[in-house]
């Protein structure tokens, strides 16, 4: 079917819909028939935990991945910093008319590498068609089902004063390498995203018995948002060391060129988490011997003023606040 | 915030996002804070059911509902009628930059409405922006999870030569009233959607303690086609009677009028359900003593041949065979 388009038709509910699921869709995922719910046997004991995200990037392909691995590990990711196992993931397609059937299968391909990879099936998707102009190409939304393991009980008001911060990598890549792709740009080493499923990292974590209180992965609005997020929740004053936090040269420079700053940039395969300082040596140490954690940092710590500011502490010996951006630095970067 | 509109800065991750989800989006739904994903509580005995589907309706307001009503009820009714109970909801916002802030309140309204009558909460959500002309105002993908109790196994392949097939209420209806909304038609009496939650008639169906096989919920493509499904997947003909089938008056006179059959019409408050033939009896008594199935109907039976194909009982006695639509009939229903 080279050359071929997708048209109103293929997201009719008829023929045409039908044979895309069949002859695209289906292949790539573990999704069986044209019923209306998939069914994923039984959830074992703990908690379930839930979660969706839409995407909408543009451009669809960039350095280092796709619109369609962005949706996979981005909602994998989102349940393993919740402390839960991703069980299933379920996609929503939404279309324009025009689209590449070509485009639409390396999309879904890489969609269903990226659930090879992370160990999670996408067990359920649905796929609509709008016409020519109602949206850019492919939108993608991608939802979660998660176990929670009983005595994993996270969250920000489990924070105490002297806790340690990490991070598992270089923050502000992904979004320097879209805004890259996007303007046209391109830089030498070639900076590509960092989209990559974390949920292994997160068992490793576990593994190091480590005392976790909460863990987040710092997309739209970046590393200084998640940590006044994590602020502004506990109720707490959260210190970082600007020398301390890992930033790629490349991206830094990109962000100097352009008047960005990395630490509002998204990423898109790195977590921050909070975690007893007495553990803070051993859950460092086992982040850095896993594949995805190997850049993992002590960025700062939490302090015992309980006013919900992030303070970053310069590499000129002087300090500034780090506050919510008001809007977008970066539109459209996942 | 009257008269205001969203920006592209409302889907950045800062600022003005959290204060969209504090002031619009939180008090309507069961969002707390900021996490990557909501715990839900154990699930319990029985298999997980999950599901996921993406609404795009234009307009997003039209007589009988909005593309939010329809987005949560949507999600439910497929569960309900996979023989899950459902446990959560999703939703996944994208917005055009521009869209009136006020509408974006009254469907986010109307969706935490018809959340509270169908019983099931929306447990997380996400918003992203795209630029003006990148979408048409609103889309909104809807993902669900619920339980399948012990002892509920329904199929196409359950499906046997002898069973009756039935129908919940009149067919045709949503689609016809988002066309002529569409298109500027009006009707008297006028045309509104059906769109309605169905897991408390499904729930009524399984306490009436009927061989319940199968249902789905005919939406896009309609009647005939989730019929052809059957077929398809079970191998068997079914049979159905054009006489037997409840179309309303005004629906049937829209469809003559603009040349539309409306067994190929969109639902959204209607299921099918094959049964077993002895059981035919007490399951329609049960569904008509539902406010939800008050016009339900036997409307056919399952042969003995097994050529997967769907005859069509016509009202002048001849009989037609009922495919899938090739294409589109009436494109972005739902």
């Amino acid at each position: 079917m080279s050359g071929e388009r997708i048209l109103l038709g293929h997201g009719s509910g008829g023929r045409m819909m039908h044979r895309l699921i069949r002859d695209v869709m289906a292949p790539a995922f573990s999704v069986s028939g044209f019923g209306d719910a998939a069914l994923i046997g039984a959830a074992g004991p703990g908690r379930l935990a839930v979660t969706t995200d839409g995407y909408v990037v543009s451009p669809i392909f960039f350095p280092g991945g796709t619109i369609g691995e962005l949706a996979v590990n981005g909602t994998v990711n989102d349940l393993a910093v919740s402390g839960a196992r991703p069980i299933a993931l379920t996609a929503g397609f939404i279309l324009e008319e025009g689209l590449a059937l070509d485009d639409l299968r390396r999309i879904v391909g890489s969609m269903a590498a990226a659930a090879h990879e992370s160990g999670v099936a996408i067990v359920a998707g649905d796929t609509k068609v709008v016409g020519r102009g109602s949206c850019d190409g492919c939108f993608i939304t991608t939802s979660g089902v998660g176990l929670v393991p009983e005595g994993r009980d996270l969250g920000p008001r489990a924070i105490r004063a002297g806790d340690a911060v990490l991070i598992s990598g270089h923050t502000g890549t992904h979004g320097v390498a879209v805004m890259a792709e996007r303007n046209g740009l391109s830089f030498e080493p070639p900076i590509a995203s960092d989209t990559a499923a974390l949920n292994g990292l997160v068992e490793a974590m576990f593994a190091s018995g480590a005392a976790i209180r909460v863990m987040r992965d710092p997309t739209r609005g970046g590393l200084a948002t998640s940590l006044k997020e994590f602020a502004l929740e506990s109720g707490r004053r959260i210190l970082v060391r600007e020398a301390d936090i890992p930033v790629l040269p490349g991206v830094r420079g990109a962000c100097d060129l352009l008047g960005l700053d990395p630490l509002y940039v998204a990423n898109e395969g790195v977590l921050i988490a909070v975690a007893a300082a007495e553990d803070a040596g051993n859950l460092l140490a086992a982040m850095r011997s896993h594949p995805r954690g190997r850049d993992a940092a002590l960025i700062g710590a939490v302090g015992a003023e309980e006013d919900a500011k992030v303070l970053l502490q310069t590499s000129a010996a002087g300090s500034r606040i780090l506050d919510m951006l008001p809007g977008e630095q970066l539109p459209r970067i996942c």
